[in-house]
């Protein structure tokens, strides 16, 4: 039968680590989950049974651990990078290796104690192939809500629109953006941070005609504001809070008192990039 | 067929309510997930399918709905109040209403902005009957990790035991604690900041010889930095971080690398009260 | 400061376990997630730090693993006490133990391969003291939705109801029940079989003028069929399926187009006993 | 500043609906979950904050309510392409419609009643443009495990390889496939059935040499056996269960006990097609 192998990868998800850094004054912590992908000529595992190419998932995860070792703590796109630099130089069979890195918050209470941030997660995903290496850094899950500055007006209807026009409503949201650097040699702290801060800026000061329009205004404070991003992508779920009828209880609801829904959502993605 | 109903209650659970309180100069905002149960004459109920006593739990919503317009968003255990009043003021046959708030952390980020908070819950239980009313509050998943200063050493072994005694460990767990005022008229606001310090306080500075001491120096700490509380419950998961074995890969790993869990895992339960 | 410590239990919680029983023709699959508490003279751990009554957490966990091997993989009844057995023999110090198991449903697919089943767990917990064992055997999470044969009419009504009353709904909950044996020499499978399907009769069976009413009409039929149960409690949420308005579209909605939802919901509780 | 919007889209997700068909003998029922996505010509929206070519993500998800209700009821892939054929036929704005739908598992009872199957769901995605339509379909979150008959040896060590190779290990995983459909005349029940039917015979009945085989052989029985899928993805999951050490107890343990895990996992992605 003529089968075609198209497509193939491999690897080990969900490698936790927490990796604290034993300073004189003080212990800095890092817990982040990494996940490793190899895709290369693994035609003859699939189609033969022949494990010989293959590194094994669980080695994959002691090479995190043993990397994590001697890795400063600083940038987790760093760490991203030896590992894809350790891979493809020990593994001739592979092409690619993909490194996903998410990075937990902890706040710092005093010098050796820490208490759990926001669900908000600091991310990268770096790709190398013999010959280049790519790196995207991000954030996940950064959970906003303003209670005003946010209308939706204006819109298409049809048979099936029952929706109300409004000019104030609460515009909530968990951000997820994703952006590329236009290299490896960028500042990965200075340039998250901004990144963070165009995003947050815009979302507070702007006002909103609707979500896709503070998508856009979010890329495009972010590629205005930091230089070394090539491109940007932005998911952004609608986390509708809706107004609750309290005419029948004799109350006038003057926007005070919401219903937070998880589902259904509104779900928004823009990809912005530099015109060449 | 001699059976008997010994107990019932019910109720409506997680309903969400977002309240803003729209000041001059900025917007307030509470989120909250509110339970309500009544106890009381029901028999009628589960025996003869008779529901002239039962008020549904989509009035219970309404009614959560209607009396967060006219609350002054200040604090939950208040709010919570208002309810049991409100509930055993208007129906006779119930005996027992009890109303459970987690409250969610945003933290603000202008006057009408703001982010969420990690995923740390300010809660309150308030349970009335005719003629009395009592309150707890307490904090729900406070997670927590401090870098030295904990050991586990001198247990007892058994031929089961293979756990090798350590004088420097991660400590990480996720404080629930429950504590009961002495009556409804303390200051909800400073008595759960003092109370939730006392806890952080405890964690940071105390040895740990084990979770069973820091749970018990928490509680201690409690009761005699609030003198409105007069008990308190604590929980205290141990969040194990495993020390990753490098020795095979030449490495000495002087508590620095990790594998943080979430099963299996300790936990560990004390009560503490005031003697009398 | 005269403070007391009132209560105290520590343990291992979510100890997870694949137990396979290889026989000649087939294999057996038993997974489940054992909890063990311990309750006892530990005044010393909390207050003074020394921990020589201490049986690590860890060592509980080597327990479970170690008499999985020689048990049958029969009940998980049979398990827990096993367990609770052993830790009171070893350990003086220790007053109660009690083990909870939840088994997790596997459906045969060949002599040695299987597909998970649904969410529904099968449970224990047994509580043993010296002198004394206290089994107790239930159902978690069993889904369940009826289109018809439910009702909710003539209920109270005050200032806040606006539900309207129904002839004909959905009715949709996740089953959870716990119900204590008369002694621990009943047969665990067949009692919980006949348990499980006199609740799953009056669902099916019985017309629902309320949740209540079918939540004791299905412990009145347990305590029926089960001679071995001593009492029973019954916990049912009110997973509310809404009916979708229709008619801005045009359409008719006769029962056919429902919202499910999650939250918030009603939740009902039952205990029913023998009367003695 | 030269920015460009490079790709955007925008829709509803997780639009729950249950869907009964009240037949005279029996209820059939159906519970799903849908997601809405458009892309299009939604420049203005994103650059100038004019929203009338914007489609309310409300309006979608009437939109699936009302088109639930004259449905058939019978696969989720034709509702999907009314969807998108409804969509596209509105909206001379919108590119393309792509429709997600997972349908949740229901075993019958009786004639009105059923109990909520597996976590395994039925999915489909169905993608339109002006002058064509792409169906795929596939399974989601299967969760299968067999207890022999699965071995991992002969694989690349490096300085970092513990593990040690075993010719009888536990093979679990949670198999999610996708294929695509030739065209959208296919019969879209049997296909499906056979396609799971082909993809569970070859778990069960094929030696494992490695996930990868495994997943490898899944796609080619599915190939073989269903001519209208035309390709298929499979992403397996390795759901480690872990042999426990027991000889520190003076037990022999013969595949008997295994620790459960759900993190670190590997994780193993395939695709295959026919050779043209």
């Amino acid at each position: 039968m003529p089968i075609l192998l198209a497509g193939n990868n491999y690897g080990k998800s969900r490698v936790r680590v927490v990796k604290v850094v034993r300073r004189a004054d003080r212990h800095d912590l890092v817990e982040m989950t990494v996940n490793v992908q190899f895709e290369g000529d693994f035609e003859q595992v699939h189609t033969a049974g022949d494990n010989s190419a293959v590194l094994p998932t669980d080695t994959m995860k002691n090479t995190v651990n043993a990397l994590a070792k001697t890795w400063s703590g600083e940038h987790i796109e760093e760490f991203a990078c030896q590992l894809v630099n350790h891979f493809l130089g020990n593994n001739p069979q592979v092409s690619r290796v993909r490194i996903e890195i998410e990075q937990t918050q902890w706040t710092r209470l005093d010098a050796t104690s820490f208490a759990r941030g926001s669900e908000e997660k600091r991310t990268t995903e770096v790709s190398g192939v013999r010959g280049g290496i790519e790196i995207q850094s991000g954030i996940e899950n950064l959970i906003v809500l303003k209670t005003t500055g946010s209308s939706f007006e204006g819109y298409k209807k049809d048979r099936y629109t029952t929706l109300k026009e409004t000019n104030d409503r609460i515009l909530a949201t968990a951000i997820t953006a994703r952006w590329a650097y236009r290299d490896a040699s960028v500042a990965f702290g200075s340039c998250w941070q901004q990144a963070r801060e165009a995003i947050l800026k815009t979302f507070m000061e702007r006002e909103s005609p609707s979500v896709q329009h503070t998508a856009y205004a979010m890329g495009e404070a972010v590629l205005r504001d930091v230089p070394d991003v090539a491109e940007i992508r932005l998911t952004l779920p609608n986390k509708h809070c809706l107004l609750v009828d309290l005419a029948p209880f004799g109350l006038d609801n003057k926007n005070e008192v919401f219903v937070p829904t998880d589902e259904p959502h509104g779900l928004i993605e823009v990809r912005l990039t530099r015109k060449t």
